[in-house]
């Protein structure tokens, strides 16, 4: 048996997996930081069993190369997602964890329903 | 609390959704499936957690365009892989299902030790 | 000798290139299509020698899957762009043609100085 | 008027920026970078006018993280290239030149017949 919490959780996981692998190598710079943080939250946002989403790229991080401009790279991502299947929401994040950027399972909480079903 | 079941659910869910988005769009043929199988296995057999994963392209849906080659789509996937986080297996698919590349756990299995801690 | 005709139809290529194999496999749906022309537009309008871009998504071909949104396709991208390389202008294009995403150059063009240099 | 040497420059440079999009993000180790290289070869030989493609990574660049892998990053990556379009061949080259990872037209050259034809 797999419970709503373990789906939540392996839901959540494919999502940040997935933008991760998708965005990485984009062109970005302070100046297109803004538009690219809407662009990944609306596509994410369109996934199955996706709640809430917010991404946050790292300016400081975006050191322009001689063309003036950046490449998007896993350590920029900031990113806080929650995911609900049935009664079970996970919340998950990505962030830079020294040099290497860690997805974490935050918390997930289960509606304790008083129910008589 | 997070459970190890859970952790693991959510570790196969990233490497999943890695997996899909780092390699769709790959230029691919019925000849050079077979490198290309071998390739995604080496990439992600040595992300954490992961034990096993094996990688079948569906040479079928190679449909060659007016060049003699295709693009690898989510639909040619058939994916098998084995996570595991301290005592928890999870096992996980992606394949086909109608007009979707679905992703599920197939089982989570946790070691019974008979154990005093 | 290369010419600087060359070098612009090489730098456009580059671009035409990366443009497609970066945002292939992005969720999105006939909402979303917008903020994602954007974000596409401002990610490449910054790379070396693009001095114009415009993208449009073909709506019409993005059939929502059972959860409700499409992937990006190659066959979905409508792409002009201009490239310039010292006195060369190299316009570019990719757009559907059958089941092919062509990439096409449109026009080549060099300033014909009346100068003395 | 578009030359066969300019179309030739023209598709080379979608293959070098085809690729770059493609991969950049891959997991990768010393142990699987040969596996990769020739998953990277056989795919993108396969496209329209490519000829020859060799593809090293560099190895010393993959400095492994926490979990013992790296990410293929573009200043890995040292491809040749030859692409031909009717009499026209052009070779071309991605490599490291500082902290940028250069596409360059090494040359291009044309078949210079003495023919009736």
């Amino acid at each position: 048996m797999i419970s709503d919490r373990e789906r939540a959780a392996f839901e959540a996981g494919i999502k940040l997996g997935a933008l991760y692998h998708q965005w990485v190598g984009t062109p970005v710079s302070r100046e297109s930081a803004g538009s690219l943080e809407h662009a990944i939250e609306n596509a994410h946002i369109q996934q199955p069993y996706v709640t809430e989403i917010s991404v946050d790229l790292d300016r400081e991080a975006m050191v322009p190369n001689s063309f003036g401009y950046s490449e998007l790279a896993g350590l920029m991502l900031d990113v806080e997602m929650t995911v609900r299947v049935n009664q079970a929401t996970c919340h998950v994040s990505l962030s830079r964890e020294g040099e290497y950027p860690m997805m974490r399972i935050e918390w997930i909480d289960e509606d304790s329903e008083v129910s008589s079903s």
